[in-house]
């Protein structure tokens, strides 16, 4: 089966068994991000307290974790709920927003790396090149100078994590440290609406809810992702009606527009 | 005076006395709360800090308390503004999101519920049915099979906790404990928004500083919410542009409109 | 140069520098501010981390502080944010929601401004003017009956403070003590979305990184933000879609356009 396939397939069991997905995310993030994962027939849930992150992460089908607006106390929140998903097989993904900007954040997401399976992480180049350890063989941001560079240094960060990443632009990045794909739907004005990038993360969760092969489930993700931007963008040429209209993508595409319409290229 | 003419004198208040609603409630829905609030007439304020929740609902004509993402210090702010809240004869409405979910959920509604005195409590069959004692006569959730028998069962819990009961879904039921309410007002779309049922509950806020009897309150809140749902998805079918209908809503409708076409039925 | 050239100006070196505008703001607000200043071209992070925002402020063009859902620990980490800020030079915008109405809020704001060295206080009249000290010779806001009356007890009280005040309102007053402006872009449905307030003082925080006359930056800010309020309202007469349509405005607003119809009158 190939991807446009499994797009398709994925996108169906979701709105089929409409699984829930654990999220302990951003303040900036947590509306838009439940009402993404509404409209694409997914069943969202925002708990932080320490004292029931446990119990809510056992009914979920996956977890969401992101640093957008970290404090300790959160981060310690993220861990236990890390712990307990990984010793359940739930998949875990992380959004290590900023990472590589603060030690704080650069330190917080090798923690929760470190203390959890994670099992796709998301994010830009410059905050999953960060993730390296110092005496890798990774190279630093800011000495990629091209596409290939790029994939080159992800597929062995991700063989050194041993995870799946994912690094999103104008062309998404997606890797086990084996193979790798290229996804190339989505559009320009994502960039001027918040949390389109924790938006796509927490779309990863859901489809990692509903299928085992991470890498799938990742490029299938960011192509549905992306392609509600593109379709957003037909009717709306400024950001908050784009980022309204997206949202109603997420509702009416259909697995059969998904297959058509996606766009991932592989190895 | 019938049900339809208190929705429309209700909605005729908010709108000429502006009533400031105090809400400690949950990160998700803060931003369309408020707005909803703003957007009917209301003047909203969120204040969660525990040395001014006293000060700022003693300026209040209603609480509202969310549970949605909870923590111990949270639950504490919010018992104490009930406290207060109690002691000045001010409304309170409670929202026990996922209570009967995890054991935290369940025990800190149920300890605002023992702490202060409680006007009404919205939420969905197995959230309200979650509140009962352990051994109080209210059958659980998975024992209920009828709209019947949902109503027999809110009805006793009601008596018990000496409130009135909201139970929302595609019918709301309201009940005191003795009256027993209907309200059909409602759209399937508003399902895919997160935070409408905290919406909801915000609304009856709103209600409740402006009329007395707790039951008429809560069911003419619920037809008007219910309105705005119906008349957003006139022009809107999917879920990103209906929230922004549903707002448009609350500001347009008319007390007349509200009159002709709010339904509520009754004991 | 003129006002009209210089709100042209600041608008296209925000569009062209795209400065980074760190937030320790409420939650009710932070993905409208967020969404708004990415609309007209500013980078926005939200970071309140204690062990972090000293490490964030560095890296920003100016810092905007609200306390709007304040507690005594993120008030802490606005201090300790100001006082790196205060060190470097970094122009900081504070919206004092709510000040004068709890002794919390009052006594915060209060200490933020004595603690730090604040650019320019954005807030309603109520709200600027409970920041004077208890003798001060600045009026409260009962004893004002008219616009003049009020300039003059901010322009005395900016000149208590020094620093710049905007009052705002159906037309915006801004004085640093010496100068007043009266800036009359804005709309009525402005008050009726949630967070117009704080959005335009995180607009301030975009217009002070990159123009050094806070006087200037404060006024073509404001009428910038208002202008905005005018289009969005030329195709939406309800709040959700006007709330939606004012971010659109916010990107597709031209310097030209800014120029031509921006209303700043002064002394």
């Amino acid at each position: 089966m190939n991807f446009s396939e499994r797009a398709a397939e994925n996108l169906m069991a979701i709105r089929e068994k409409k699984p829930l997905i654990h999220n302990i995310t951003n303040y900036v993030v947590m509306n838009y991000t439940a009402n993404a994962l509404l409209a694409m027939g997914a069943s969202p849930v925002m708990a932080h307290a320490p004292n029931e992150v446990e119990d809510m992460v056992s009914f979920a089908g996956a977890l969401v974790l992101n640093i957008g607006t970290l404090t300790d106390v959160w981060i310690n929140s993220m861990i236990k709920a890390g712990k307990k998903a990984s010793q359940l097989n739930t998949p875990i993904v992380l959004d290590p927003v900023g990472s590589g900007a603060t030690a704080l954040r650069t330190n917080s997401a090798k923690q929760i790396i470190s203390d959890t399976i994670i099992t796709v992480i998301r994010g830009n180049a410059s905050e999953i090149l960060s993730l390296g350890d110092e005496n890798s063989k990774t190279k630093g941001v800011d000495t990629i100078h091209s596409v290939d560079e790029a994939a080159e240094a992800a597929r062995n960060l991700a063989e050194e994590l041993h995870t799946t990443l994912a690094i999103t632009g104008p062309v998404d990045l997606v890797t086990d440290g084996n193979r790798v794909l290229r996804v190339s739907n989505g559009h320009p004005l994502m960039a001027y609406v918040t949390g389109t990038g924790c938006t796509a993360t927490a779309t990863i969760g859901a489809f990692l809810a509903v299928e085992s092969d991470a890498l799938s489930a990742t490029a299938t993700a960011l192509a549905f992702f992306g392609l509600a931007g593109e379709i957003a963008a037909e009717t709306a040429s400024a950001p908050g009606t784009f980022m309204i209209k997206l949202l109603d993508a997420l509702y009416t595409i259909t697995p059969g527009q998904l297959k058509e319409q996606c766009r991932i290229e592989g190895e």
